[in-house]
């Protein structure tokens, strides 16, 4: 990280989800703003809307890297749109532009980021998220925790390391 | 599927691995192969490279979608290399260009590549791969394969239906 | 663009280059900031550095795409670094994330966002840079610019239109 | 390039163009078959399907690197439909992929591809394509080819050098 520059956390979760994992998602959210740092999510709905939606509110700066080709593809709670027209592919700059990355919940796509941010070296903090077994039988180093408040901390504390 | 294309199988497997998931990469290269289908790769060595060197002594064709910026990475049994420069992010193409998919073994390059099948809806084949269970105590639509051959089968099965 | 969301406009230029070129680059990014948008940019040394470092100092808000693997290699002066790890792809996404792009001087990797820009629709204002002429005989629409503040001005009356 | 792996030659060109300009590719298709090079190109309509065309006639292979997510967007005459969903950003790849690639005629699609080759460094010759002049005013290495057989014969010693 450079010296100044603020951390960034990622957050991945479903574009819809229930409204339980929202206000999870929305209490993240305000938790990475109200420590100082900035929230990388997809820019879309359900889980990235809400973190964003409570980035805002608690004063902070929020970035989505959209998978179409427009932005207005952005919920209204991102700043910077940062568009890809990649597609799914665009989940991997999620996780590389992140210093940690929080997992809520879990779709197929969700499980892709935590296994890309596994396989580079990204520290992944899971809130509800997948179990995974290898195929001999151990589990990947993702940090389980129990709130968003103990999420964030656990993010921010790996992230600075 | 284009009428007249060959059918595209993907073999998607960790690069450096032991010597008996090497062995059922290679039987599975050749298998795609007898079976007149293409086999498409990342290109580099472990199961990809077994999986090629299989289907190049059974008489296919191999294509071998590599991460890095020059095709000489692609090991010694690709056809045809296809350069990405993109990194961990050419695995959704290895996946994309495949009618179905068979995972072998299991690093975490291997399971970003299961999951994005998964979400984009191309059919997986596990041959001693990930365990998965979802938040809600599902498992993902990874058809089981105990054997190279039973692999092919289903993955040629779904691929064309 | 969404309402409430501020301009982006996206600084296009070679990575070393020479000290008139940096002068304009620089005046370029702080223009940007002083008329309340945003500058996305590469993220690296060169066109892009001086603009990013005009635009902090005159309390803009900066965003470089990177094309490598590490936030680090992002210059001092931007805010929000997105890693791609995708090469010379990432120029296209410098490109689609801006309301309006400011091409100046000329490398190659400065021509080729000029195409992509003139391919998916996005306004081009260039300043010094390429002139080009399809084998029809016709111009490609930059519009052309003979100052830092005429760039700007042009660039921002084109995006928000 | 490996030993004994065939040469790739790219195509570029608009997906969609006159009469004339399809007759010179699918005679450049047909002349990278008969020289024993791999066709590359971007699969779909116009130039990279006459040039695919011609390179079937001739009993060659082709590769098609498709812009969307679905290998049925390929034209008839693509042997490996490489299915990226990355939208422009696939021109890159088609670019890294060839050992040279021959540019006919000129979208602005195909003048970014010219230009990512002239940037990483991938021999260009051109037909009837776009002329370029730098601000310092020095073109471009292109190399000019005035027929068909020129181009790939032009373009197949570059690639082999």
């Amino acid at each position: 990280m450079s010296p100044g520059r603020k951390l960034r956390i990622g957050v991945l979760g479903p574009g819809a989800t229930a409204s339980d994992v929202v206000a999870l998602a929305a209490e993240v959210g305000a938790e990475i703003a109200r420590q100082g740092a900035i929230l990388v999510c997809g820019g879309l709905g359900g889980v990235m809307e809400a973190a964003a939606c409570g980035a805002k509110r608690a004063g902070g700066l929020t970035v989505g890297i959209v998978p179409g080709v427009d932005a207005g593809e952005a919920n209204a709670f991102i700043d910077v749109p940062v568009v890809t027209g990649m597609g799914e592919a665009r989940n991997i700059l999620v996780v590389r532009s992140a210093d940690a990355v929080i997992a809520i919940a879990g779709s197929y796509g969700t499980l892709s980021e935590i296994a890309v941010a596994l396989k580079i070296g990204v520290p992944v903090v899971g809130l509800r998220t997948w179990v995974l077994r290898s195929p001999d039988g151990t589990e990947p180093p993702i940090i389980r925790a129990a709130s968003p408040s103990e999420a964030v901390a656990k993010a921010i504390e790996v992230a600075r390391s």
